[in-house]
């Protein structure tokens, strides 16, 4: 789990600052920390001039805060540059990526809590379960925050902060608006867990979380979708590199989204037909049980063109580089892969298909604790 | 054609800036006069004292910039406030948005190129319109480039730039990627009206414009779609507060998705069955030719549920709060408009579609003229 692109984020370039908020001294000195940072981690050591250099800081101004950032633990000097020939050698300043951990929360499976100490860079050093058995509401909230706290303290570093990746509506201050299957409603679960732990929490959906994890560690482009596959189905949306929220915070309710026409199966949210009937594992599994490998193949594929006929508007409206599917690799790559890839392109412009890319998460099952930890980054060191 | 609504986006709240480019005084300078004029131009004449307390900006720092956009002729003095009862009366600061003009030009229609001068607001004062008599490529840059100094000459205001809303795809620098119906193709637009107008020149694509001109002069919402249906389909998708430009700049293409499954008529594509083939305005207009009114209303229902199942995915995957229809109401309007309500709202669920307004546009045939101008107001005032 290595980070490899440069995050150029095209809102983020030329006109850049949206007049909607002042700019303070304080903010600049943020924004200025946060441009080293982002840079040290997604380019690596590099020296004082260097930095100066790609973020157009001046040399003073990024040498007092690289001292800072030494004094806090976050950077550490790494020695010369190897091959410079002339002038005094510069020494190579770079992320200590072990320097704090954070710990991540998956709660997108009904019957485990998922936990994890991560590394800043989302490698998770230490991985824990607990059974819910059936917990819910108030008595859920308790197992997460004693849940969180063990994690707290079995992490070998200071921990920043505590992301969470939940089922259901999440706004943007970590309020559950709506998570039917664990009977949250109105909770205001990121500020109710900052109070009894004492750590900054940040919560957002399960399947944003691991859009946000493809984004920041697994390569993802700047427009893209990823389907969350498991017990239901999620989705996760960015666009021109950043996370899409939407009119009510629901973003991503892909998963119920009608896709059967007649005679669709019940869905877990009392309609039929949703794209979670057809596409869910468990869907997936019961279509193909007792069935030959060749049979099983064409209910797959056939799953897969479902799904392309459903993305097609989504691929087409937002130009989307990139389709991801996390879950089951059994059920979800070939043929449903190459299915859906092949229907999307046959329904939308060459110049919507051409450069799309259709791939599995680069994650795994990490996915959701990765994009918890991202939520952490962002929020408390300014790395996107 | 007022504007009404205020402009926090969500992306420019809280963390407020991104970490991709630095902040230099001269940012901060032009954020906090964007600032000023975005509080004037949505919220209407404010005293010195009121400019702080919206912006939090010193008052020092208000009075400084009220002082150079005063000299600029940018604002003007209106008066004392109305119902103040103590200390020294404030005066208050309005936007002039008779000050200058914007030259907008729209090359949606392939017979005519419309033009106008509009004010600041977006309002058209003067309308020109041009046959095109079957010219393409540099024939139609140099038609287009007279076109636009003649509107200059008309304007009686000094003109701030000129915006332009163009078929196909447009990329950040207003370079028309592709365009196949006037054969430009890799044409940087933008830069070479520039040259020969001695103007700012600002292009994007017609139907991106005419969602920018929803958003900012038509009471739209932050996350929005706007359909423009004329000759052909397109689209201009807001998520969030920001028009989506999508990995290739060609998000929009809703048009050229698939939506007739089987024997779907040939579309200027290349390819059959489009959404285009069904909703376009030549289209509903065949298929309602010679019809009674009963049985006219029976097939614009049935196109209205063909795109209400085409939009399904993209509200669903992205919580939009508006769909808006700029087009021939005629057509579009009852009952096609009811019919893709219905269709929309039974294929997602209530979490997506409770707040969804599907709407005819509020600027007619103005919309893609306007929303030129925004591109103007955008880039040269920082006013969105």
């Amino acid at each position: 789990m290595t980070t490899t692109t440069t995050r150029t984020s095209r809102r983020g370039l030329g006109g850049g600052l949206r007049a909607t908020s002042k700019v303070l001294p304080e903010h600049a000195r943020a924004h200025n920390r946060s441009l080293v940072l982002q840079h040290l981690f997604h380019e690596g050591p590099t020296s004082r001039a260097g930095l100066s250099r790609s973020t157009g800081l001046t040399r003073v101004t990024v040498s007092d805060l690289v001292g800072v950032l030494l004094a806090e633990g976050l950077v550490e000097e790494l020695g010369t540059q190897p091959g410079r020939r002339v002038g005094k050698p510069a020494i190579l300043v770079g992320m200590r990526t072990d320097a704090y951990q954070i710990v991540g929360l998956d709660l997108s499976d009904d019957t485990v809590l998922r936990g994890a100490v991560l590394t800043l860079t989302g490698e998770a050093v230490d991985r824990q379960v607990l059974p819910v058995d059936g917990r819910r509401g108030q008595d859920l909230v308790d197992l997460l925050a004693r849940f969180a706290r063990r994690l707290v303290a079995s992490a070998t570093r200071p921990v920043i902060g505590i992301g969470v990746g939940s089922p259901g509506v999440v706004d943007d201050t970590g309020r559950v608006v709506e998570a039917p299957n664990v009977e949250w409603s109105d909770l205001p679960l990121a500020a109710l867990l900052t109070d009894r732990l004492g750590l900054p929490v940040h919560v957002a959906n399960d399947a944003n979380s691991a859009a946000l994890a493809e984004y920041t560690y697994g390569g993802g482009g700047d427009s893209m979708i990823v389907l969350t596959v498991g017990k239901g189905v999620g989705a996760g949306v960015m666009v021109d590199g950043a996370r899409v929220h939407g009119a009510g915070d629901a973003a991503g309710e892909l998963g119920h989204v009608t896709v059967v026409e007649e005679g669709g199966q019940p869905c877990a949210c009392g309609r039929r037909g949703c794209l979670e009937t057809v596409l869910s594992a468990p869907a997936l599994r019961r279509a193909t049980d007792g069935l030959d490998a060749h049979e099983a193949e064409a209910v797959l594929a056939d799953v897969g063109r479902t799904l392309g006929k459903t993305l097609a508007p989504v691929v087409g409206a937002l130009n989307l580089g990139e389709v991801i599917l996390a879950g089951p690799p059994e059920l979800l790559a070939e043929p449903l892969r190459t299915a859906a890839l092949e229907t999307i392109t046959a329904r939308t412009m060459p110049a919507t298909s051409a450069g799309l890319d259709l791939r599995m998460a680069a994650l795994d099952d990490d996915v959701v604790l990765a994009g918890a930890a991202v939520l952490v980054l962002g929020a408390q060191l300014g790395v996107s």
